[in-house]
Parts: C-alpha cells; structure tokens; sequence
C-alpha cells in the first residue's frame, strides 16, 4: 500500500477495504463474490482506522435483492462486478475501537450501518441531496467491498446506536426499510395519503410499513401472488387486491382498487418497476397525486403519461433515514421481524445455502445471517 | 327568467352562453364550430348577467393549437365536439356592463380574460388546485362555448385589469403565456436552474420566454426546424440545437447538448410531446433534476425510466397566473409581441382564413383576431 | 327583504342570517348576545335557501374561549360586537333541506360545520390561503351571526358528513381540533418532530392531541397549573413541566425541558400568548427549528429575537381542515371525548349558566350544548 | 509536525492556521487583533495543506461590520475575542498550490472564498443547512482565525473560481452579497414578491440587490439617512421612504409605505433589527407575508405580534450561495462594484486607516484591501 491514502484518515477517498493474497491478518474473514454464484469465505484485510472512522465486528447481515443480482449475474443494472468483491449492504454490529475525533461512539455500542460514503464536498452533498453523490462508494456495489464480513471500518457518522429494546437483526433491517421511508418522504406521504403499493414483494412491504408508520389512513397493496398478499394484510394493509400480469387488464383492476379508495389514489407506490405495474400505478391514481418509482425492473416502457398533473417520482437510495427507522423501531410503529423469515450462520456452507435461498424467493422474504 | 339555472347568477353552474336558434338578441355574434373545419359566424345569445360577472366587449382573440385540434378534428385529446360550440378560448377586452356585486371593475377597464370558470367548492378548488378542478367550464372546450365572439359574461375575478402600456393582444397572449408560467413554477425554475427546451413551436417559445422572465440563467432549445430555431434564438434561447426526429440519434444530440451547458439540465421542458423528445429529456436532465411534459402528442410511450431521481411533472393548464402575466409584460420582463405573426378581421371569410393559416402551421406562430 | 340578494343564491355574500323584530318565523331560536354577559334566547329569521347551501338542525354546540371573549367583554382582539349578535362558532347537526345544486349531502345526513364563509374570488382564496379572505364571513365573530340555535342555512361545502362511529359532540369538536391541526401543518410536523407546548388550556389540549396524530414521536407539555398538567398527561403527553408565571425562571425551566427532549424541542406551540411564554417557546427551540404562535394573549411583547434561524410562525384559524380531523376521529388517532367536561341544554337558563362555567375556567374544558 | 491531527488532512478539524512565535516562516503576514482597536500586521504561519486543501494567496479583502465589532469591542453578539485572532473573512485571491486530492482546482485560479468549514458530520451538514452546524470553523469568529493575510490554507470545495468577467474585488463581495441572498431565499423571493427593504446600510444595499436579482418586481427601502437613501435609489431601488428613529412615527410610516406597494408588502426584510424597525417590518407586511430578520441589533425587543400568519423568518449566515452570487456577478444581474467606496494596501497604517474608515461609517459602504 502506497504512502499517503492511507495516513489522511479520511474514509471517503478510500476503498472500503482490501483483498489480501497471500498476507493474513488477524481473523477477518468476509464473503467474496468471485463470479456467477461463486462465493467465497476468504480473508479481508481492514484499511487503517481513519481519525473519524470506527471498527465494527458485524452481528447481523441482511440480503438484499441487488446482493442476490450480483450473486446471480456479476450486475445489478448499471453495476458491474468486474473484479473480487465482498458482498453485502444490509448489517448492524458492533463497535470494537474509534479514532481519534469519534467523540459520539464507545467500544461496545450497538449500531445500525448506513452503508454509503459519499463525498461531502459536492453540491448535491452540500445540499443534502447526499444519496445522488457521483462519489458515492457504496457497501457491496462494484468496485467497493460490501459488509457481508466479521468486521469493517467504517466512518462513525455512518453508524447509528441502536436504542436498547431494538435488536441488531433490526438494526440489518434499517436499510431496506430507508428504502421505503425515503419513498414515503420524497412523494410526502402523511395523514391525509390514500396509498396504494404495487407488488408485495420486500420492498412493497417495507414501503407498506413505512407509508402506515407516516400516517397514510388507508393503504392498498396489489401483488400476483396470494401468499404475499396474505403476509402484506398480516402487516397491516387495508385492502389486497389480486392482480395479473396482462396489460389488458389493467383497467378492470384499476376500477377494482378505485372502488376500494374511494376518495381516490394520492400516492402510488411502483414497487415491481414493469410495464404493467407502472401503467396500473399510472391510471390508479388521482389527477393531481403522484407516483413513485420505487422498484428497478425493465429499463424501458410503454406508458399511458397524459395524465393531469401527476407528478412521476424517482427513487435512488435513501438520505438522512438511519435515525427514523431506530425512532419507528423504538416506538413499536414498525416491526420489521415478521420480514425475517430465513436465518444462516457466516460458513462457506450457509453462505452458499443462504443465497440459493434468497434467490429462489419462495416464502422468503428477508435471509439474515447472524455472524 | 327562467327556472333555476338562471336565476341563480352562480356563473359556475351554467354553461358560458347558448346559441340561438331564430331568436335574435342586440348583435351579439360568434364564430360556431358545426363540423369539421366548418367555422360559421351566427348569433350567439349572452347569458343574463350575475351578480359577479362582466360583460366584455372583445378586442383580441387569439388562435391556439387544441382550436386548431377541434377545427380539424371535432376532438382534442379527450374532449369531443357533439354539439355546435363557439371556438376560442385566448382572449382581451373592455368591460361592458359589471354585475351588482363586482367591485374591483367597471365599464370601460381593458381585461385579459381567465378562460376556466372552476366550481370553487371541490377540495382541489379549496387548495388552490383550481386547474384540476373536475368541474371545470372552460371556454371553447366542448360543451362549454368560447369566446371568439362580439361579447362574452364571464366572472369578473377571472378578468384581469392591463397595465396601461399592456395593449389588448398582449392581454389575450397571457392565456398560452400562462401554460409556461405553470410549468416554470411547477418545475421551481429560478435564478439557479440551466433548462432545456424540447420543441420551439409556440408552446416551446412561451416556456423558453417565461423560463427566461423566472431567471433561468441558461436555457438551450431544440427543435428540427432551423427556422423555428432562429425565432428562439432572436426571443432569448442562449442556444439552439437542431435535433432529428429519429430516436437512434438521442445519444448524440444529448452529448450535444450536455456540452453546451456544461453543469448538466436542471430542468427539461418537454413541449412536443413525442417518445423521441420526451426519451431526449429523460436523457439530457442531471440526477435530481426535473421533466416537464408542457406538450400533449402521442398517448403511450416506450421510455427509459431507470433515472436517478428526475422527477417526471406533469402539467395541466395553469393556476393564478394571470398576475404574474401582467407584471412580466408590464415590466418589459417578457415581450410576447414577436409571436404574433398574422393578424385577421372578425368576418366570416377572415375566420376561415385565420384557422386555415393556423392549421398551416409554418412560419405561423400566433394568429390574432382583431374584433 | 329586498330583490337581488337572496335570489342569487351565493351564500358567501349574504350575512348569516338576521334577528327577527316582532314577526315570527317556525320556531328557529337562538342565543342572542345583547350585552355584557346579556344572552337571550329569541327568534332567529333565517336567510333563504340558496342553490349551493343547506339547512341544518343543530345538535351539538361548543363554547370557545372567543365565544367567552365576546359574552364578558362584546369583543375579542379586534372584533367588536355593536350590535345583538347570535353567538357560537363550533357546532354539528343534521340536514333538513338541501339547496338545488347541492350534489353529497342529503337531509338526514350528520355533518360537521366549518364556520367560515370566504369570497372564493380574491387571490388568497384562489391559492387556497382562505383563512386570510379578508371578506370572510365567520359565525359569531361581529358582524356575522353564529349557530348557538336550533338551525342555521349554509354552504354545504362547509358541511362534512359525519363518519358512521363519530358522534354529533364529536363533530363539533372539529373546530377547536382544527386549530391544532392548521398549526401542526404549518408547522411541518412529521415522525421526526420533538414537540414542546407551552400551556395547557383547551388549545395547548388539542394541539397537543393534533400533534400526537400527525406523529411527533416526544411531546413534553408546560403549565403553570397541576391539574392540567395532570389532563396533559392522561391525554397522551409523554413529560410535562411545571412552569412560573416569572420570566426570571425561563432559563431554570428552559434546562428542564431541554433535558427531557434531549435532541433538542424542534417546533414549540405556544398555546397561551403571553410574554413570558413566549420567552420560553424561543429560548426552548432548538437552532433551524420553528415557534409556532397559536395563542393570542397580549398584543405587545417583549422577547429574544437573536435567534439561530428559528422560525416564529403565526396561525390565524385554520384551512381545509375538516376531512382530516375527521379522519383522526373516525381512526381513533384522536379522542376529544375526554375534553367535553360540562354538558348543557338550550334554555335559557342553561345558557347563562353555560356560560359562567366556561368563562370559570377552573376544571372547564369543553362546554357543549346539547339541542 | 505533531502526531495525528497535523496529518489527517481533514481541514474541518483544525483551526485555520496559528500565529509564529519567534519563529519566521517564508513571508505569510496577517493582520492579527490583539485588543480594542488594536491590529498589528506579524507573522502567520500557515498549517499544513491537507489533500483536499488548497493554499490561496489573497488579493482582496473586505471589512465587515462584525469585523468592526471585533475590533471595536473584542466581540461580536455572542463571540467573544479571548486570545490574538487573525481578523477578517470576505476575500478572493490566486490559488498557489493544491492538496492531492483535489480535482477542480490548479495554481493559478482565482477563486472567492467562503468562509465558514462545516463538520459535515452533524444531522445539520448531512441535511443541507451546514450553516448551523455548532462546529463550524469560520474566518475571523473567535477562536479561529480570519483571512486578512497574504495567504490561507482552505478547503477546496469552499473555493470558487471566478468567471473571467467577475473581478477579485467583485469575488470577496460574495460574502456579504450572500447574506443577502440567503435571506431572498429563505423567504421564497420570486417574481412575484413586492419588498420592503428597512434599513439602507451595507446589509440592506446587498438585501436590496439581491432582491432584484430574485426577480422582485416592487422594491421599497427605508431609512433614517437621506443620503443612504440616494445610494439605495441609484443601486435600483423603486422608491425609498425616509422614516425616523421614533416609534411613535411608525404607523404613519407604514401608511406611506403601503400607499406606494399598493398591494400590498409581501416580503419585509429587517437589515437594521432595532425595535423601531422591526415594529415598522411587522406592521407594514400583509396578512400571510414574510419578515426576514437579517440584521442584529438589540437583542430585546418589544414587538406586536398579533400578526395575521405573518411569518417572522431568522436568517443566520447563509449556505450554499456562492455559485449564485457569481452566477449573478457574471450576468451583470448584480453589479456589486458601487459598493465598494474605498480601498487600502495591506500596511500597518493602512490597515488601521481603514479600520478607522469602516468604523466611522458615514460615506463608507464597503472598505476594501488589495493585497
């Protein structure tokens, strides 16, 4: 390692860590994604603490969608794996040493990771539109190593205490649930919201809780697949409507989930990110409300877009939702533990068992691991 | 008077006016759509006058292209022409008469017309989301007639006092200078936003000059036709980009663009309306930034969708822009007097020439009736 | 009564209603405010029906502490009572007659009445600022007459069916609550809102509650008195402070508060309007965060403006906030049950007594008149 | 070098620079306050170039009125002089060298400085309003030292490089000029937004400026000095109104000045933040406008504040201006050189002249040092 990026302890302009070959460090161990469905346990050796950086022995890692894309394919859309990478985004441990300017962080606390560095120096970044950062070096999404690992460095304002009765499975949870909060913030879900969420999977139902925990009064959820329309009403949607996946029948499902709100649509939630569900979210909703791109699926569609002043929203990551989530999960207005329905241990064996798991879907919904 | 509807002087319930069949009243007279491109001048029958209307005498009358829809087509996106209907809908005049209870005006003031009478009771009316109201009467949009006539009753808070050096073309000029004020206030153009352009026909110019007039300090537009191009350049556009309508060269023209404003699109404007120009806005706009759909074309689509958070805004008509019109053409802040290209009389030869121009298109940007 | 004006139907133009001298009409009373603490009940004229405007047999009537202003001193802030006046301002009922152009209400149906009639014509109408209008006509406030009587007429746009599991009482309770949830609005309260309110009387009670509702995760509410402190408390607050009439102990009180909300108070509502409260509310908030001044005691105060971008915002009744409160009533994320402390009839007796136990104060809440 | 923090590189966690005590570094002088009007030009050692920073030589530097304060009283509001402090923070100058890290920046630039280093790490940075984080470092603000020196080191995404038509002189006036333009933008300024403008001294001038570039189409400014007033009338002000120190003037004043804004003050930015001023600020706004407190003077005040959803706005610093103001200066939408009344070497003599200058007022706007 070359004199200079290491000593400036300043963790953005880094890697998040590097491969070792041949030299051993003490004992980290983390999951290397070596190619199609090829992971691997093998040693990662930590980059230096940085003044503001901490070291965090992780307890719980969570799979995410992308992990299992670039499990399955070496991409997740734009994200190219080209080179050993470990995987993983989703986690929570905790934390074994600070540097020398963590004044808010022990040894021993328990936090949340949120798993993105930006560059703070940017406008987007100055503006606290940090998640659009060009900068951005991020857990597990090539060329940056992830946190599927025994330990990590990481800056200390990326890591959140948990509160006492929130668990470190919970605190995994975080990050997908920022997902559907940064949802519910950016189309301004609140009180008055009539919601309808399109697709049930993982992130239909974290946006289904995070749109009740800001308040929508009544919540719609459309999926293909009854089994998940049966866990999206255990989790507390109003309504399930079954929908297919032929365009033509669009309109007769929209009429059915307009009949359901009467009052309307406010905010559609695209959660699956294909032609058919955009274009129901599109015709669902009223004129004036909006539509959120949630869900990344095809990357070109056909669309029904003159509408009346509906207002098409991106999603892309998240910004500033570490702290909700521990409030939402410290006063009970979210349960993310009913989305945990797989759990592994860190070896070779389960790593592998693990991922073959989220990949099939199923009934899984979250696979956890717990190192 | 006659049962109910008129007697009630709630312009809002009633139609604008009703044609006449034998009766004849004072010379009130009115250019009636009775088929396709078949325009006849006949009595048109004002409405009693209610406590909060105006009559006005008008002086201006501008042609727009959803006139030139319904001249050609009986149609315009979803509204269908079934009965006769006076056409128009840009207009200025003098007030003739004011109802017992308007307070702000009297015989004589100049105005520039608001063409939609909302009902002012739903709950978009009551937030200030007039344009979406569903009950909308709005002036030469079917059923409702228009006011390409002698004289019209209309509210007197949708008449507008001009400045004294406003003259009445310009007052009826705010109507399509309002569809670009709309869309620079929904898209929050201001003195910080570079903004695109797509499309310089004359809803592609109101934006350019109202994009312009909000402070945008950059505004490139693009268009296939040079000419159109030199009219955007000589109203203000910084730069023009000519473009083609194939979609293969979208790549291209968006490097192009990009060169020329180097710190990336805050804001594209979409006034065409074609998979072609709205995939090119896609395309061209920063991460975070906004689309503006200004122009209605095609229906469905084939976009590319997975965008970082540029948020798709739609527009539809306008809402309180009449003031701010005022003041922009008061101040000098905006000049619409270049966009009106052709002049015509009020007679019967006069009208069907004006919509045949119109129709024409070419080197027609606003054809304006002189009443 | 003359022509003209009751023909036209547009109730927002008429007064409300009108004292009958010596002629007697059915049987519709009302309590009359002749004189300091002078209350008749006497024959109350109502106005006709107009096309747009309902008649209402009112069931529930609450007194409000401007309502107590006006009985004890024929005025409150700026509006003087000059002439006999029928009091009362929050009321629900049931429909009798609906006018012709009525189109979703029916007699029999229970609303709730939002007492304020603005001019839908002026700019802050039309952008949905009708608080503001300065034409309102508002019930009970001098000139306009109120609905302490056994019917009024109004615009049935201003009447909101009652859900099926919220009662008459409860209905009426949508005015005080409307205060709370206008402020909590503006105020931009959320799921990430530390809320202080400073003072505990029948407004700090239902901010407090509007707060809760719209998610404020920690409330600490401040009084000088036990007794509502300990309401405060049993009504959701999660700390309350013991505060001083002396300004002196802001700085002592200010510490006290800030340790119970340890990130520090993001919004304050001073719900009583005195110096020192207010005082209080600014020293109390943290940097960039808002005091919001619902409370109107003295008009002129002394107070600590260098402030760190705290912004002071002030609420003057409400807008569009009938739905939502009955939302909150119908999900139960609001009970008001427990602010109705004393119930009376409308004799005449009961009213004056009525009365005196409002303007009381003492354990008083909410007094509500049950027709 | 000492260990750690010399080497992190990480500006934001040092002071900025330390004075020499004996020791003699190439030639980096600076002026330093070492008590009440006591400024001596000595020897200032810089620290050392971390790698996201850059070395400036300076060129121009101005005199702020908190500089004044500084060298009048050893303090400012709440800052307090304890030990020997470099003075000064609105400068530009000459990139000399760059850290490794940074992109967009060479020696030879010229660049405008903002003053203040943010943490970047508090929930204030992270969310865009780095102008209240409570570790900023800023020029000039005891403890940290200023820029009145040949040269700093700073970070270098807080350095601005400027167009080739916006001079040094012009670059340091983005200082001020962004408190102006912080206050437009807090308080929503737009095309549509008439001002009032109390107070004619720097900050208003620069309010003033800014206020037109925002679009304001009716500009009022107020003050006790009828040559300010000139000032302010030759810099583009609509019409000035001379007002008086007493307040018993005030609601005369306001009838003056509501006379000439006929529709009345939307906006009132407070540039003097006296009792008076405010009072006149409060008074003359309309129901639902805006006061925006930009200047600070007595920190008490006796004020009426039953306002009508007047909406009193703190302004503290600014954030994130300097790409506007030089959007501005390069337009020629701002021209900020008639402020600049006088100018001084950077001699001992001179730098006390010109100290003496600043605080004398009179005639005096902007002191300004080339070096």
């Amino acid at each position: 390692m070359g004199k200079g990026g290491m000593s400036d302890g300043d963790h953005a302009d880094r890697c998040c860590g590097e491969a070792i070959n041949g030299d051993v460090q003490q004992e980290n161990m983390a999951a290397w994604l070596l190619g199609v469905k090829n992971l691997k346990i093998q040693p990662y050796k930590l980059p230096n603490l940085g003044p503001h950086d901490v070291r965090v022995r992780l307890k719980a890692v969570g799979i995410c969608g992308s992990d299992v894309h670039h499990f399955k394919n070496m991409r997740c859309v734009d994200f190219i794996v080209k080179e050993p990478m470990v995987i993983g985004h989703e986690c929570a441990g905790i934390i074994e040493e600070v540097g020398s300017q963590v004044e808010d962080l022990v040894p021993g606390d328990r936090v949340a990771l949120e798993p993105g560095i930006s560059c703070k120096r940017c406008n987007l970044c100055k503006q606290g539109r940090y998640n659009l950062c060009r900068k951005m070096k991020f857990f597990g999404s090539p060329p940056n190593n992830g946190c599927l690992a025994n330990q990590v460095v990481h800056p200390g304002d990326l890591c959140f205490k948990l509160p006492d009765n929130v668990s470190l499975e919970e605190g995994a949870m975080c990050e997908p649930l920022s997902v559907g909060i940064h949802a519910c913030r950016r189309a301004n879900v609140c009180q008055e919201t009539n919601v309808l969420v399109v697709g049930a999977g993982p992130i239909g139902l974290v946006t289904l809780l995070a749109a009740r925990a800001f308040g929508a009064p009544r919540i719609v959820i459309a999926d293909v697949n009854d089994e998940r329309l049966l866990i999206a009403k255990s989790l507390g949607a109003d309504e399930v409507v079954k929908v297919s996946t032929n365009i033509e029948d669009v309109a007769e499902e929209v009429a059915k989930i307009q009949k359901v709100l009467e009052n309307g649509v406010d905010v559609t939630f695209d959660c699956a990110g294909f032609n058919k569900t955009i274009t129901t979210a599109l015709s669902a909703t009223r004129p004036g409300g909006k539509v959120c791109l949630v869900g990344m699926g095809q990357r070109e569609m056909t669309l029904p877009l003159a509408t009346r002043e509906i207002d098409v929203i991106g999603i892309f990551r998240y910004q500033n939702t570490w702290p909700l989530c521990l409030e939402f999960l410290r006063s009970g207005k979210i349960d993310v533990k009913p989305l945990i329905t797989h759990r592994f241990g860190f070896s070779q064996k389960e790593v592998e068992e693990a991922f073959e798991t989220s990949a099939r879907g199923g009934n899984a919904i979250k696979v956890m691991f717990n190192l």
